[in-house]
């Protein structure tokens, strides 16, 4: 059942960045993925400024190339919540009729060594999917966030 | 199957909240639906006392309308990240045969602008469902709250 | 389907505990399961220190005596969000062949009385189901948390 698909790659999607397996990230994205991290207030306005956008796998794998070789930054863990996925209708946005359009609310909570847990990141996860040889892929994913501060700090992808 | 069909309807009415599509809120709704929220206190001690008590769908409508229209309020976005449902046995409370009956924990964040996100309420929805021709339909949702704070200003329903 | 078993379980578990039907608690598990709250750091770096490790029903219902009979202790209300589950690959871990493996996603909210609601613990079960007689029972529940604050004060079960 299609749902419990995208149910299934959002809880592994979670475990990978939870657990700090970063390598495996960008396994979760087809080649040409789109990977993009936007404030909900630009996403509405349709405005295209964005706090982080990947226009590839290759472009993710260099990402994870800088949080794990070369970014100086302070640790913390990150616990990501996800919700149940909702399907949406396939016409509204996508431009390719096999793709497969979903979202789902997360909520991201960060722990900094010695410190309470916060709420660091909340917003839905809009997505669109394509069945290949190896699975479900992430043909896009767009992280529509509300939250408007921590993220000056944002080091690892939500 | 009935467990992804209540998820799916908790996913889509999150969605409508978050996203400010007010006016289909009603509509994930019976006509003569229940609406309430209610402290987890009064609940437990069977006390009538409710935050907020709207009886039909048209209650709902009117509410939609002083929320959209008529209420001044600070701004503040909301982001619902609800739980797997857990079906409850049809006998216990529901005074009708067909009633499906189900609940659901959730976390509500708020983000008002220029702030850190906040959980602004955590809770279960204590629900009755039908099935209708235009699928299910909320018969009443109950949403009891844990959080006795911040809501002085609840403006949005839960 | 299992999956949908094993969030059915996850989202009763969450009930019980958060309605504080504290007796229940136990029923969850096999005979002579284990239940442990570990750090992450410890779990990381396969260190044996935990916060709580019962080796048996038995001393899970001693805890549940001592909880509810003989811990002096502020009162606090939880609220699970538990994500969907994750059913993991079965040899990993297990030395057991028919032994289920699945992890989920979880936050734990605490209201105290007159208090604005906190983000307790979050973290991840790492689960062993079997399926018996009277259906899916933890063999296992490790509860591996992120979370360093607050835990002086852990009176319930994660």
């Amino acid at each position: 059942m299609l749902r419990l698909q995208v149910d299934a790659l959002n809880a592994a999607y979670a475990a990978a960045l939870d657990e700090r397996r970063f390598d495996d990230w960008p396994e979760f994205f087809t080649q040409d993925a789109l990977y993009q991290v936007q404030a909900r207030e630009n996403f509405d306005r349709g405005l295209p400024l964005s706090l982080m956008a990947l226009e590839s796998k290759a472009m993710m794998k260099d990402r994870v190339y800088g949080i794990t070789q070369t970014i100086y930054h302070a640790p913390y863990y990150t616990r990501h919540v996800i919700g149940p996925a909702q399907l949406l209708a396939p016409q509204l946005l996508s431009h390719e009729g096999d793709r497969i359009r979903a979202q789902a609310h997360y909520a991201v909570f960060r722990t900094r060594p010695g410190d309470a847990t916060q709420v660091y990141n909340v917003g839905r996860y809009l997505d669109e999917f394509v069945q290949t040889p190896a699975g479900l892929k992430l043909a896009s994913r767009r992280c529509i966030y509300d939250s408007e501060m921590v993220l000056n700090s944002l080091i690892y992808p939500i």
